[in-house]
């Protein structure tokens, strides 16, 4: 008997996800009503954001105890009594910790069709929602202009690795931080960095200053904590930092409760500077102009990308823990 | 003999200033050289931002150890051998915590007449660089539209008192959040404020959630601290946030180590929303667009203002400290 397993949250996580926050299920799986579509997933997507949605209502509502772990993911279409899908269709939205999911097409994180051929790795990443928040956070939020200096944390992450490659192709000057020299020599070999500052094995507020002699115009922060502080005090008049994420603060709090905050945010009105989130859901009618400008780059080459394949539904928690340590390069996905 | 009373740095406070902090000395009277003026200072403005130049380089060089105390005022010249001034003009500038400044015009606050006639505690509150932050921090930085809601901390402060006022307006709904009966009664009845949430007394961040419902478009933020997350957790898609100030935090830290941070700070990502800072010195070619409509409201009885005079330069360390501990209502001023 072919059977469905799936992760469901058990109770909140405090700090970093632990094992027994997930209860381990399997079943049959299920029969497909009227309206229907039943999804065998392919590659389940790690991002930091699921942390969130373990917690509490955010952009979206929280997952309910004891619902599957909501996750985005892509999946091929198995059986379906849905007008809008067919058996065969490559299909990419919130699949969820699960081996099937059996959909309506809705929900929070809704299907959506891919092409036929469609590489699914790169679809998922500087193709997918990765690459399109990387696009409009560092685009429409921080307006970089060529000749400016521009920071990004979680440099060798799936969303920092592109958007230092877009500030390049906008002509900035672009420093990554990054944990480890295997990241950080990607960072210049292959993705075209400026420089990279390891911030395991360096100074890195000493390096910023060395590398950024005239201030920082920009910072597309994915860390949060003291490098956000160490880009603060080191900030040029009319600066601008895209908060996308903190991933150094979810092994601590609770993030419902608030994380350390940046002490030193009084710099912004010092320096005329803004502090600016990005959630990538709120401008859906936008996705195609950046996926455009996005498979450009890629075709010519001037996007360097990099993947990260763990295997195994059962490694789930483990898996999306590296997203905080640090365990992994480029866009970390999982095969179930 | 007429002395010259002033009041020297010491050392840099370490939270609170206190009067250790302070060098009280007496000269004489200094004579005029060529291309000088000598003021006689009628009023001192008490700034928050005057504690920050104490500690250290913002957007102005700090106050050296030994020199007098920087601080916005405005005095009448009795001596001059600078051809930008004669004796009798009303000048308002970086005058000291001083009886007599000795000037060549310069420096990081230089001197500017004033029309024969000026309103003095007029022309250093809602005419005055308090009246310009207000202008630009809420209009520029805020960028209110009719309907919306704003939220002042700090609102019955010089600044604060203000920002309410030119948000009604621009026809928004307005929120102050001030400390007792009497400054929030002064919101409600005299400066047209929607709602005075007093903090001493109520659950600020119950009731601002009751007060609204549908969560805040702009907030201006002069106190930092609790408030500031307290807001955070309740921001509207798309919101702005001021920072002007912190006064919550000057009593506890040492501002060049930092402050507390916003610990809600990620909800800008979940909101995407902004948080900008603000500081009026950047803009001086546009200080008289604001002036003429800030005269015009002030013609109109669209502002109302509020003074609180304090008397005696032997003061001035107390006077200052009200600022912080909010011993005051309106704008503060000491006639030395």
């Amino acid at each position: 008997m072919t059977v469905n397993r799936q992760w469901r949250l058990a109770r909140r996580p405090r700090g970093m996800v632990q094992s027994s926050d997930f209860t381990w299920t399997e079943g049959p799986v299920p029969s497909v009503d009227e309206g229907q579509t039943l999804v065998r997933n392919l590659f389940l997507s790690m991002d930091p954001t699921q942390r969130g949605w373990m917690s509490r209502d955010t952009y979206i509502p929280a997952i309910a105890i004891g619902d599957v772990i909501r996750s985005f993911g892509v999946g091929q279409v198995v059986g379906s009594r849905h007008e809008g899908f067919k058996p065969g269709d490559l299909v990419q939205g919130g699949v969820g910790w699960q081996d099937y999911l059996l959909s309506d097409g809705g929900g929070p994180l809704p299907l959506a069709k891919l092409p036929p051929g469609t590489d699914i790795p790169l679809a998922m990443n500087v193709l997918g929602l990765t690459g399109i928040t990387a696009y409009f956070g560092l685009l429409e939020v921080g307006r970089p202009e060529a000749g400016e200096t521009v920071v990004v944390s979680g440099a060798a992450g799936a969303t920092g690795s592109v958007v230092g490659q877009i500030a390049k192709i906008k002509g900035c000057r672009v420093v990554g931080i990054a944990g480890g020299p295997e990241k950080c020599a990607w960072l210049t070999e292959k993705a075209g960095f400026d420089a990279a500052i390891d911030y395991k094995a360096e100074r890195a507020d000493r390096r910023l200053r060395d590398l950024c002699p005239d201030g920082i115009d920009v910072f597309f922060d994915n860390v949060g904590g003291e490098v956000l502080d160490m880009v603060l005090d080191q900030l040029r008049l009319g600066a601008r930092i895209v908060i996308c994420g903190a991933i150094s603060q979810y092994l601590d709090g609770e993030l419902s409760q608030g994380v350390r905050g940046p002490s030193l945010y009084l710099r912004l009105a010092e320096r005329n500077a803004r502090m600016e989130g990005f959630a990538v859901n709120n401008c859906p009618e936008r996705y195609e102009e950046a996926e455009a400008a996005l498979a450009g780059w890629l075709a010519s080459g001037q996007i360097q990308q990099h993947e990260h394949i763990e295997h195994g539904l059962e490694r789930f928690g483990e898996t999306l823990g590296m997203l905080f340590t640090g365990g992994h390069m480029g866009k970390l996905l999982l095969a179930p």
